[in-house]
């Protein structure tokens, strides 16, 4: 692969297409996850390519309902085990919670090596090899996942989620926060909170708060994630981006 | 590759996710033609995944365009050779148009092997294997071209083009239609005509206009042709995108 000049303008953005499409060629992402890429790019394109005052409101929130869950997971798929493995276990060894490999397109072998690379980037305990439980209403594969893990969770982190999935954790009734580029998708108006934004932004966001609401006071956090209204947040990332093509034309 | 549960809503776009990752490991679509289909989704997911009033007018005149052309061609890339060669080639002889394979990644091997893939769906003379010409204002693979093809073409289709070469296409005095779900994007305001829309729906679209208009009186289209605004066209999709957002929660 030919190497891209770093002055080049949309030097990041080419960088982490390069990653996820080394992950593809090594086995860890699916071939459809270079798809899912391209929706977040678009959607990041429009929404300016950073965490806009909304988001970051989400991303406190989540910090709070994960500190305050009794059994939380990160959930990790193919694309995040490409595009920053390292920042979601920092994330899940400072809440503390369980980091499980659960995907969409399951197969052993993807699993192991995304099993490998959490490994190599620190990962101690890693979920979603035993999958010996299935996330209620689904049939497939795609419902595979640990008793001990997902299965038995109260809270979980799913970065870049099907939607299907997410509406099936929620009606197994766990607190499920999504991070999606997309504010109309199923899974960002499914999920409890809402994380509009890149996953290589989201995760550090969520840490940094996660750090700072360590020792808060516990009602008041609950209090935070209780008047969390997920669908207004939504509403105003519309508008928002609404007004962001009117001036762009 | 598993089977997609019929049961998912989106069935349909998992399927056409399907058939693209088939192409790419058939080696029909580059790897890239991933991420730009899944930019291509998301503006489709925003556009309601349906042809909007603006857009099929745009699909009108293009039929109107094609019909009129003296040399007319329909080029063809990698990722419409995976999604809809077959439409492709029906709306190439219902002009009649040259059918030509055009690629920006162009390789000789996915050359002979989208060739291949027409042949196997009807098409009968194929353009584009012998890139004897260069579209000018191009260095590098992405401009070649056949000379008795697109480089002597006066009216040039261009299902997801790249905008440098939409820009170059134009310099040589063509016409060109691109069809583009992103109306920012750099083909959608540099072409002539701009179908905002998924290929999937757009080129039956055309082809249902050419039928209709085939003995259209030709000063008649020819004024109509000549009318297109397709910069009020963009702004307006811009305002209908930007309504439907502010709508949808």
């Amino acid at each position: 692969m030919e190497e891209i000049p770093k002055n080049h303008p949309r030097y990041d953005s080419l960088k982490i297409r390069e990653k996820l499409s080394n992950a593809v060629i090594n086995g860890i992402t699916h071939h459809t996850g270079l798809i899912a890429h391209g929706r977040g790019e678009a959607f990041d394109y429009i929404l300016g390519e950073k965490t806009n005052k909304y988001t970051y409101e989400a991303e406190k929130i989540s910090a709070a309902a994960l500190l305050l869950a009794d059994d939380p997971v990160v959930s990790i798929n193919g694309n995040v085990a490409a595009l920053n493995p390292g920042d979601c276990i920092n994330l899940s060894n400072e809440i503390p919670a369980k980091l499980e490999i659960n995907l969409f397109h399951r197969s052993n072998e993807r699993v192991n090596k995304i099993y490998v690379e959490l490994k190599k980037n620190g990962a101690d305990k890693i979920y979603g090899l035993k999958a010996d439980a299935n996330i209620s209403f689904l049939d497939h594969n795609r419902g595979l996942c640990d008793k001990d893990g997902i299965f038995s969770s109260d809270v979980v982190l799913v970065p870049l989620e099907d939607g299907d999935r997410c509406q099936a954790l929620r009606k197994m009734g766990k607190k499920v926060i999504a991070i999606d580029l997309n504010p109309l998708s199923r899974t960002a108006r499914e999920a409890d909170i809402s994380i509009i934004d890149n996953v290589i932004r989201a995760i550090p966001n969520i840490t940094y708060w996660v750090e700072k609401y360590r020792n808060f006071d516990r009602d008041a956090l609950k209090e935070m994630v209780d008047n969390w209204n997920n669908n207004l947040m939504l509403k105003n990332i519309c508008t928002y981006i609404s007004k962001r093509l009117n001036s762009m034309f």
